[in-house]
């Protein structure tokens, strides 16, 4: 499953010099090429609500084996999603189109970060492409 | 009426270590048959959504005399959830399963407790019902 | 568009030694009556949900010139609504009934001043309509 | 055990309008009553010496199956409490007659509730009893 | 009564980046335009020593009802104006030209802001004109 | 009634280069010599123990007019010393021999100094004729 | 000497809750019948500006034999007076009328207190007459 | 070229808990055999020697064309790489082995992180060659 | 002399994880086969009370030349034991049995540190061997 | 232009052992030596009030080609002046006759550093001549 | 083996009035004849070059049974010793000659503390006999 | 001597926009021109290992009078070179080509400032030949 919070839905709109000029749609496509690719199933979700974001991990592990989020401005102070993410205890990684280290302060601490297995960031839509790399690695060697 | 904030519904599922074996609907249901016997109407909320938990407790004012509230993760950064408390101005006490002041710092502090009478926490789903008394206890004596 | 975040649907009657005693509805009147006379349409929505006004703030651009703001407590915390205005580029005026500088440590700081144009604050419901000229005069100069 | 720790034989003089009007002999009273009710003995110490506490909890383990501990302002401060209850290690519940989180800055924190099993305050006179229900309840269930 | 603090008679000259190109004097005919029409008498002092801004407040209650004041780079740290703002107790709205929240670290904080009615920043030297319609408008309502 | 906190039994022989020559028995001569002078009397009480000093505080009511407390080193941290101080609502006039605001951080706050009607500090010995000068002149204007 | 800062000559018309109902005139004509009585002259001056205040400090070593200083605001970020009352080294005594460590956290820290021989506070403007005996014996004593 | 920084040649033999069993030759090797795949050439250097480190960025410009570095230790305080990184000016990937962000405070701030393009972390030797990929990526894409 | 503080009386009961097994019975009686091995006298004084250890500490001059304390988790707030130790001037070595600095953020700090000779820890009750031994090689070269 | 802020003209007179024995008058015929040498006309200001400093900054440009500043202690919080400075846009050096960086805390930061073109500090008067050739050597090159 | 950091090669040399009039030389003298004493065998590296003391360390377990350091000013920020020290797994005591905690602020925090057993501080070059026996001892006993 | 720290040898490459283009070579050649148009000898070390930077200081009494160092980012961790100027005990004038205190926060303090002389910084290469002259009239002066 990939995850993406408020605001990514403006990508390619919103502060290109920034976020880049690919669109959501177009990154969406990218990361399903990829699964096909891959033989796998990906499910795709983007939301400006923290509690559908809670919602959708809760349910995940019905049917999903890890996640990838970009939680967007919410990384920095949702600990509803932390928690969520840390009951569902599925492998997480967590991902920022932009380096948030090189950032303004407030971007600096990522609040679902102690709960996930790692962090990729800076590396724009990539950074998708290679968490969903390390989650399928880590679910086939069955760590 | 108790409110049960984000994640509460995992109950039982999420991290046992902390929260206990007991499901959400084994602690309403012994919440509502506590109530029963005290011949007193008990309505419960959960939901992962704020905004959802602030139109409940902006309604809680037409038929409730005192709210139980367990915001979960928002108890430490829902400034909004603390305008609606102080808003409707009904009795409120805060409940927490675990012992957030022995627990990460971020869970320390709550930003609804100075708009509540009172908190309780670490004693898991009795907690609850101690809450319900003290309420119980407050609306009977007028005070 | 004027915005209103959550509880603000409660005033009138809520801690009105605060907020004063005028409702929102009559607020939005006196709003709607003003643009009426500036023969400039206005459309206001209220929410209690961070994702709504998230939602809002991005269609926004489709129709409006502009945006008066008063999130209610989430300006204090809601980098989501931060990044959506942001990313939509409309001027915006953030706006706040009391004086926020003078009330609780919490609601000094306002993470979404910094990609406002401005702030009015202390100044009651008339803040708004000072926000709405302030805006008119900008939109009218081209700036 | 019920331990009060200094100023609380001042209860029902001093400030009445923070800690009520009730002595600490009325208080005690109705302890006494509600132990003798459930048919347990309770031993109630009060002191304004930081040394006298410590000195009863270390007894405490020959006689005692859980403390109701109310430290008054050494709460804040005495790491030396901590450690005795640490090294006793009876299923401890602390208690506040005020909500301490609504009150001054340096009573938000407690030094002891790390080594409690849980926290009540804000609720009066009553949050004892509600502690030693809890306790009680523990003690039974061989927790 | 009008105020301006430190630098503000460099106006126009100084950084227009920030502060734009009408120079003091011809923000301060329209501010005198604005009075005309309003038929109410406007004084306006600009100053660069806190000592005769703070005797200047102190005087003002013989002829002045309210006053606007930008107190330039003394709002970060002159409590002395504050206090005097405080002694004098007239409606006081503060102005800033530019959005102090959207600059340096020490221009976030208002020493005076605790004891003004409210703060208008970042609309320009057409804040000023706000200002003084809330103060006419809050003296006429004889609130 | 005049309080000496811990260590002040040591002066004359403790750190003279900062506390003075003067023994404690020499500096309480002069105190009661002034006390009888003035014709009023004056009991003196000096203890290293925080459980004493707020024993003895709790009895002051019963026949002390006003206190003159030099807390020593209990002055930065016993808040028991000062919730004893509120409790008994007597006329406090906390005094120190150095002047604490020029010595090491952790002396220039008092914790006891908020419910205090007063300090003084740095003028040696003298500094308690002053204090009980002060309180002598609020308890006969009867404030 | 006695110095009065910012905002000291509008005593008893300000606030008056805070700092009483006296006026400067009539604190200074009690000064100077004490100064009478004890047979030494007493200059006091009052000014708003902080550079008049530097300038005062530095001629006073001509003919003063010590300073009783009540900075107003300028108590907590005039470095400049506190580096004026080091040069010129004449024992100083920092008087407030009210209790400046009961009061907004700012006032607590006084940026001239390491350099005075010591502070009085809270005692009104009897402090005044407190802080000029203890300057009195100090300079008969020839310390 | 791939930096490793003070003490991943422990790597395998130190705290195997966090950075696994995998030794420092194992993972190079796996480096070089994607490397060779790729058809492009890696560079391996591994220092316990700030000094050293600074002076191999310092020399790549000469012959590389992105870098990947995992600082070790140094990556929280060494200001000295980040300048030798900042001044060589090549597109950088910062790698940790294991989850910065959830373990202790101090490694929770990379000082080297606002002058690379990005960060992987908590992926085990995998990050290096997801840092590698992306590296290549943007190296052909010539970004 | 040897102190020891608050709860080291549980020495052996109390969190054998932390403290290790041995008694503190049998932990004097160590420390006193060693002094008659060295031909010295030793007095070892344990309390749980601060006042008693500054009553102690305030004795020592008239029959000791050294002090070695462990003050238990008095170390960490008790200015009071520290200008006691001040005050007597005799040599003093702080030992703790844990290494204090590897444990909770508020044992890192010791206030009584600075007017110790010097601080042993984590070495278990050797620690105080090794302070005795330093003590008495410091008395025995006059230094 | 050459600027001595707040008790430099104490200078020779107060606290020698840090500022030294040479009166301003003396330095500042050293400077205007120097000047004369290098056939360039300097004009020298002093003040303790902060309003004339900001005055004669405004003038400057009127006439003079560059600034060195010793703002005495105004240096640590006048951001009036710092605006001034600014607004003019001179190249500025900053001086200071004692090592700022190795005095009290507050002495560490200059509010008027980051706009200036450098800082000499700790070398005596002579800091003055350096900086008047660095401003010569900077105008002169037409930087 | 004993490890010495940067600048301790001076000893004896750089300023005496903090760490005697020893040089290194003597010390280790008295270090290896204490180990011939014992009969055991001790090696002695000094460095001031992080890099080599992290290699020394990586080297030890290969013939040392523990290890003595004293990082010098390493100690205050080198986390690379302390992940290398955390590597070897090393029983570790460390060792300073001055009383670190009595001294500038940056000295108290040691960042390789909490992976050593325990620290000795304060007692000169007699603290390195004391962190041998300690090592020896522990060594000994297998522990 | 002139001492040039961590990747000062990218001078004229790295960040011209910051650091100018002139390279280390020019910058040292006009050091030596002028040293030797002074009659003075003039060693010049660079290096980016403080283990190098550390030696090279403690061997400097041997043949230099003085000492000029740019610490690079050395100067805000590098303890051990604090310690190694403060060991030698030469006067030393700490240089920086860019105005550190205008860039950012961690570039503000520098840690070995508070054992040199003084400072000079912003003035580019320039700020080299007067750290020097003020070195020379130092050592000329016999101060």
């Amino acid at each position: 499953m990939v995850l993406h919070g408020p605001n990514l839905n403006l990508l390619g709109k919103r502060e290109p010099g920034i976020y880049g000029h690919d669109t959501l749609e177009l990154v969406n496509e990218r990361l399903q090429a990829w699964a096909e690719e891959q033989g796998c199933e990906l499910r795709i979700v983007q939301s400006n609500h923290e509690g559908v974001l809670v919602d959708t991990i809760q349910q995940a592990p019905d049917w999903a084996q890890g996640i990838v989020i970009n939680a967007g401005a919410l990384t920095h102070y949702s600990y509803a999603l932390r928690d969520a993410l840390a009951g569902v205890a599925l492998p997480t990684v967590e991902v920022h189109l932009s380096n948030i280290h090189a950032r303004e302060a407030f971007r600096h601490e990522s609040v679902i970060a102690p709960v996930c297995v790692g962090q990729i960031c800076g590396l724009e839509w990539y950074g998708y492409i290679l968490a969903l790399q390390a989650l399928q690695r880590q679910v086939n060697s069955g760590v």
